[in-house]
């Protein structure tokens, strides 16, 4: 019989407020409201808290948890953490998990469609009550009212992002998410444009010129409105083409 | 004169929590104990809060901010921000700072010198009173206690590192940060070792066996003792060697 | 109508060896052995070139392109090549996958499986003849020859890299390259492992110490013996645990 | 004495290509035409071959050989490299630098300066022969011309890097690469404008539309009519702001 060296008595009193694996690669399926599941690649990672009287944590039961993980809907992540609990005798228990998603989307003209792809992630974590966070990064389109306004054509404008954190007592998809955002930006971005799409986006964009501090607000009104949601962060961030650095606003509710 | 957009009322009633830049590269002189100053390259986000009445801020007066930035010293950060309040009319200003720091070390026993790239941040905010972060990543050696104890021969170990973020009211150099890292570990880690360092590395470690969670400890029983610290939270991390991901131990001042 | 402005005569006779885009995150279906096809998400380059009178390409059709693209074997990227040249009117064209693939691997005593997450990429091109190249950057383990006959007990370790490129008339399967590498390494690496399989692992790897170099060896070795292989480079990079910087070994047939 | 195991006879008859270190981080002084000489942070690799019959290379020599190094400038690589081979006993030699070098700019109608970050890199081989590439990634801005073409008002614009390696025999500065990259671009970005500089950028940019393409001959011809430079291969990469994915270019001296 092999010696428990992680069960070991700790005498340095001293309580971790998490212990667990970070960085793992893992395939997994997502709910997906139009097709049921989708699969995509995750990048994981999952922790309990260790009481100061224990001196280790057995690792190899978090990715034993992982294994049995069917397909992933936000909210039930919180069996996950339950079981996690269970598993290592743990008072709370944490799972963070970061994967692109891809939305189909119909150019606005010519209808040709392809896949937006999303940065998302699901962060929850479980005491006595469950809390879970997800979150989107949603690329977008801005361009720049000020540069519009002085100049006598043109306007600079460039890629963004609307990074949107949201904690909601029911389910927000993903795909609700992203329209909020897109809604929000000069124009959305897409991965198949026709020219009469091009010239249609441009177009909207040059119609629609905001600044990073106007995509954020509009975001902002938008989750204001919806009764699901109970707090959220938003941050724009625009590479703006200008310049070889970012400009970013962020809002949070209740700040 | 060209118009301020930027300036104009906004009606949306939004306030917004920071309005600024992310990402910016720029050349800058740290403060060193030893030397005087370092030279190091910085990734630089400077920030604002936004009032609800107004549109947006006036991005290029960061990069003027920044321009004026004599050597950094981190408790003198506070003047930088007083001067973005100051420059931009705003209630609350925030500065991050991220920036690789070099400190020569002697191998053990050789004493050939070296140098150990530390990653590094800054990050305060001032609303009414100033409050900083001092981030450090320390690169660190850790052996497996269990593989140790369970082995014929051998133990697997790796490259880890602490990641710290202090805050205290008096100056902590990053030297003290990362002695207090290393004595922690199984063993500093260095870029300059000999034969006869290279024994001493592996022995020292093989003697000393730490899981994330006893380097976490370590870790926080010496900040514990320091009475210029007021916060800690400390992240070991170990990229465990007979896994492609790692294992992590959190721990926070007072939770 | 809305002009063609790609189609434009240009004037400056310089021909362009590569136009078309890079960046792409798109879901992906592999061939898989054992499954049959393995979903993946990759990041895309797709590419032609562009004779000097003709000033810019139809990027759309490339996504298109991809669109249109079935489960992926690596040697039947040559129809999506040829597709490529007729769309574009092309003489050479060239597609670039890189994505992660997920091999269920046993652990050596228990017999726990887990995946083992490999990153890969096909580099294929064609001109007159179709030429493919196949990279995986394989996770192992390696231990110290040095430390370890130095040294009064232990031996540094760490996580390394085996990033093997070939060139091969044959089909040479991920799981193939994986098993080169594995059997070239002190000792393969696993998603999970229980105790007993930790104790294995370490002691497999103290009896098989491996320098980069000697690693990087042992795979040419094992590629030398494999007649469908008919070029490969070999690098092999290990994360030293002692230092926070690299060591690497790189072998290529022909040199 | 401890043994050199790194010495033993290798019997596996494979020479190895590169044997080396990666990844050091390291502080540099780079030779600058303006103020003599700039301080930055390089990324370093070093290697030399290994001929068959030797087991493995004396890594801590490579940090011994960096320590030595005074300020950079490319063409003086050949005496480290000359030293390398006769430290370690070496045919061939190899040294990889990648820095960010920063220029200060003055911005197009105010004239206040500001830096433009340029991510750099030098690799320098020696055999019987010295071998030098010199590369640049310069952040530009490109305007489609497409979109300009077929919209009402406006032409979707972006951030852009205009990668440039070249081989001369003649020391062509950091500077004087980047002077080429922006004259071929719709407009150089800047760190830091005012707004009448932000009305001349766009305006600029509009009244100078460029495809990668484009961008990439235009970079060709004035390379081309530089007659200290042998070799060039230019990418330009643009980060397309309709899209998700980016659009590049490349062309090389000879194909």
């Amino acid at each position: 019989m092999l010696k428990d060296v992680q069960g070991q008595e700790d005498q340095r009193h001293i309580p971790l407020k998490h212990v667990g694996i970070k960085g793992l690669r893992w395939p997994v399926l997502l709910k997906d409201p139009h097709k049921g599941v989708q699969p995509s690649v995750a990048v994981v990672s999952l922790a309990v808290n260790l009481p100061h009287e224990q001196r280790g944590t057995h690792m190899s039961r978090f990715v034993e948890s992982l294994k049995s993980m069917g397909p992933i809907h936000p909210h039930d992540l919180e069996k996950v953490l339950d079981e996690l609990k269970e598993k290592l005798e743990a008072r709370k228990a944490m799972i963070d998990l970061e994967f692109p998603y891809f939305i189909e989307k119909k150019a606005p003209v010519t209808g040709n469609t392809g896949y937006l792809d999303v940065s998302c992630h699901y962060h929850a974590e479980k005491e006595e009550t469950f809390q879970l966070d997800v979150g989107v990064d949603v690329p977008i389109h801005t361009l720049c009212p000020c540069s519009k306004e002085i100049s006598k054509y043109g306007a600079h404008n460039q890629r963004a992002f609307a990074r949107m954190i949201i904690r909601s007592h029911k389910t927000v998809w993903i795909e609700e998410m992203v329209a909020i955002a897109e809604a929000s930006a000069s124009s959305p971005i897409y991965s198949l444009l026709k020219r009469p799409d091009e010239k249609f986006v441009t177009e909207e964009a040059y119609e629609n010129p905001r600044f990073v501090e106007d995509a954020a607000r509009e975001i902002a009104l938008r989750l204001n409105e919806d009764s699901r949601i109970d707090w959220y962060r938003v941050t724009v961030e625009s590479e703006e083409s200008i310049h070889n650095h970012n400009a970013f606003a962020c809002v949070e509710k209740g700040e």
